[in-house]
């Protein structure tokens, strides 16, 4: 996630940091140096392609415009809802953290454990949807158990569940009444539905054939619209051209980026950032030395 | 449900798995050949069509446009509401292992059978969904009960009853406490939940009137276009009379796939393998050993 | 509701049955003629207005889409809120049947009277927001205690304060303990719910000050258009005028159609099957025959 | 609110009752007028601006109507969010009654007052919304208790916290259990949200920066308007040019009027005719006679 | 925040306060000279760019009004859930007034401090989301306590776990039931909540890509526009071009405000006068004498 003030107007146009042109680069000069060519033949033959005017792309215009709008909105809230769902994190892991330190007698030695599970919980969730092995982190909290795992199928699922068992004997032993049970469970039945909720998104894309529909739409658009504009618009139309694909594409790459909020291109979500939030949250809670907050570079939070 | 990378250029025009393009191929071609014919015969009689211009296609294109989008962001919202009832359903799953095993006194052997009663469940939902019998997959969970269910109307939601009952013995009888109760009875109704929420996508399509006002105009648009291009783009008017009515019609066509989410084409979602999730969860809080994810089929989970 | 397998191309433009074309073919036909007038008119004085082009239109036609896609939107919204509260009574009628069932002692004899007067409720609600009269209905299942309704304003009301009696009673008398009775006064919260939730939709339609928003630019505009198209599209004048007023009132009509979803046209949802829905899960948890579903006349669910 | 059929043809135009013309009669006027002095100043003097056309219209047409949908939108949202707070209140008086009569014990005589505490506080609500004096209507059920709250700054609230204290000395005198306490307390705190809700509408209009934005584009288009419609319309200039105001400054007004829905004005909500739902709910549960629904006034409901 | 009444039409040019005009002032007028300068150098050389016409301007505009459209919506979006965040603070500041006064023991003592921490907890949420230090107002509430959060990174978060442990007191020392401490411990979880809430837009931006692309593409477009203009509108074409950059800008800079809404901006949202609510709340409900609502500062909020 990129993190920084906006650009004055000098500044805008070099900042590539966080900006999708490096990634359509190919895109935006290929179409430019394709419809130089096309208006070079058309004028070097003598070619008359400019009576079939420019009507027939508006009408185009406004479908494609409505695919990636359309494409660009669920994007969006696949991201802003794995976001708030990461902020949901945050909270539960405060709320069990008071929850923990206020009904968990302090003989029983409990509370301490349980809130390293919920922090390892955090780590492997965020392993599991990078795709990368969260066990050494998780190691840190939860030492060498962290390591029969390895087994296991969904990482985090199994921390709820360990957590799950902790209270539960908790109740059996009677160290705790069923309604402080039922408030710790309840802390977990939300870990487990947000952890639910971050597979959903990071498990099921967009439909396939929207990406069909959409980019097979831009490229024909861009690839006929040299013809259209060579006519009217002379050697403005290699700008004009590179300008719009600019602008399809740019649009269309960021939605395919925000797509997928969990991984680590520059606008994805901020993962390691928020495991360490909810560390700094159960440090503070149990009393002990907080790490600090992580420093962005170069503005990019990880 | 197709899960699959981004296919390069030169792939995209060539991917037909997942694409809606095999499907509306006859109007493809229909209009490009029936535009064809309009300017052959516009030609050949040399009439001249070409003065009533391209604007009332505008004004026309605003209003089909505004169709087409709202129908894509309906059918959408109902597939990605399927799909999230049915991650609400992995949640359920899961929590309801937590909770039986925590809550249902391990002496009483009422765990496991509530836990196979709930993936019988998930699979009789899915049958249900997809008009399929399911059968044979509920006898994998629950033995000859499963054919007990056969004069049942709805099946899914006998099984609640019948897990409804089983906790409700466990209360009687004194094993478990009436707060146990009704923390696994509100895993039961958020199952019911999910079941009348899937039940009412499945069972209540979009209005059929925009189906027809959406068709309707969209095929008298691309019958008319072609007398509205024929003078300014010539023998270009088939290739965009393809074009726009591929436009129209392919958001329609994956429209009509996604308002049905439960089907299984090519954009559906993956009920089997979200119905083997569950299984994995339940068998890994049992400890015992888990059934393998589902593999893609040609990117393909059924 | 009308649940019907899409139409082919042929029988596409036939169809009456669920389509607005009967309701507004009076504005589509006058505005036909009307422009053929104007046509006929301009010709034979020779008058020339072409000039004025469709360039205004254009901006109207902005506007308008933008009044017809709200009020759609908005309409919609209603109409699919609506479904979801009777989803929610579905699923409320089920949990009830597993509540009564689990928690209702037999041999108070208290289960069954209960869940025949949430039958009562929902022929009862399903009367109130169709104006129609459901005591009929209401008698099969609760019998001559019916007939006491007549002089209530608020009849499904006065039906969940009678269940809310019945369970306090229990209450009272020592039946069931105070959980059970939240669990049960739980589901009757939800059924009042519905209720106003449903009343708010049926009792407060889309302010008035859209309709006429709406109508009338859509008038005017259909009205001027002939004028701005007669130059430049002669005698096909009358074609897009009735095509431009089709793509306008057809939505229009469809959106006032679901904007009150309880009403009995063709795309207004289904309550009577619905309440057969709920009629079948209550008695197939009481073990008793369950009544047959309702069967579509001519794809029509009522 | 204006309640009424759909008026015919021939009245539409006629309607002024729940229209925003009254309003923006000004402008639509004042424009055509503007427009007719433009026209004649230009043709008086010969001069020729109509080369530059409408294009650059066009373009700030899009984002005008973009503010326009933005706005009314946001405004609809709050006046709908503003009527499922209303239909919230109904549903928890209805909810309240049911509890206090089956809760409260009878000998105590605390649940008519309570009652009557929740009809002051409906009353209450709706002054303070709409800024008038609801002492006399909140006299009718609490007496002279009414006049006591004359020094507070938020009379519902202070409401809310008197029945806080009446339940609260319930239970502290042992009448009702704590399981009692919580389910009216749920009661309050839904009362206590909705009034929260409703006074974060009523306190927080949209952004002021909004209407300079929308206000002013809208000025300007259609002061230049005339300049580019003069050449091609010419004296059909005047009738666009209002028809344009009008389709811009109309929705505007609407906006405007559903911005703040606690007014008087015609399509705000009848807040007087939905307290007198609430009393009519109440007072059915007492078993006492219920005042009759308020009738409206020429289609308005207050 | 601003709160006034609408400006008349006189008035409505002139109004400053809360306008975006002052910020975009250097865009509106850089771009009218700048075209000014371009027309007069295609004038005075006697270029002919004039033949590339606005068609190309035409499907730009689309895209980039898409992209203005849902970075406003989605600025809007996150103001209005900040706005219902406080709100919602508000409702939990009366129900957490009401319950501790009804469960607190009054001999315990406890209730005026708990309720003077959560004052103290708004004034240090304000202080966060505002970067300010807010410990002079906490000290007002809690007294020296306030300095020993100095070295705390998360202030807000200690204060809700300071109250937590007040009530976990109360419950160990019996002063409170377990019901009373679950009522009381749901606020507490209400707090942490929206606070996280607040946080998470705090600190999650918009992805940084959207500004980059909406900016350089309005940039490019403004730049371009003059040459497109310069034929057909001559001399207006300044005027023009500096309307369309001042209704881009205006949007992106209003957006730009609001997507972080907790600023001291004209637009941004009340945090003080919110705060004072609180106050007024909680004093009321302990019957003291309660602060003034804060005065707006020529229409103003802080």
């Amino acid at each position: 996630m990129i993190v920084r003030p906006r650009p004055g107007l000098l500044k805008l146009f070099f900042v590539m940091r966080g900006s999708i042109v490096p990634r359509i680069m190919p895109q935006i000069i290929g179409f430019g140096i394709y419809a130089a060519v096309v208006v070079g033949v058309i004028k070097a033959l003598g070619l008359d392609f400019g009576n079939y005017g420019l009507a027939p792309f508006g009408l185009l215009g406004v479908t494609l415009s409505l695919y990636l709008g359309f494409r660009n909105n669920a994007a969006y809230d696949r991201w802003w809802e794995a976001r708030k769902l990461w902020g949901q994190l945050v909270y539960d892991m405060r709320n069990l953290s008071r929850a923990a330190l206020a009904l968990v007698p302090a003989d029983s030695g409990q509370a301490r454990p349980l809130l390293m599970e919920a922090l390892a919980f955090c780590h492997l969730l965020r392993g599991q949807l990078r795709n990368v092995d969260a066990t050494a982190e998780a190691r840190t909290f939860i030492g060498a158990e962290a390591d029969t795992l390895s087994s296991v199928v969904n990482k985090p699922d199994a921390m709820v569940r360990r957590m799950g068992r902790r209270i539960g004997a908790l109740k059996t032993s009677g160290a705790i009444e069923v309604m402080d049970f039922r408030i710790l469970d309840e802390r977990l039945a939300s870990l487990a539905a947000l952890e639910a909720g971050c597979e959903r998104i990071a498990g099921t894309p967009l439909p396939f054939a929207y990406t069909l529909l959409l980019q097979r739409s831009a490229y024909i658009f861009c690839l006929l619209l040299p013809f259209g504009l060579a006519f009217s618009a002379g050697w403005a139309t290699p700008l004009f051209t590179a300008l719009i694909a600019y602008s399809f594409f740019g649009l269309d790459a960021l939605s395919e980026e925000l797509e997928d909020p969990f991984g680590t291109q520059a606008n994805d979500l901020a993962l390691d950032a928020l495991c360490r939030v909810c560390e700094i949250s159960v440090f503070e809670a149990l009393g002990e030395a907080a790490p600090k907050m992580t420093a962005p570079k170069r503005y990019y939070y990880s």
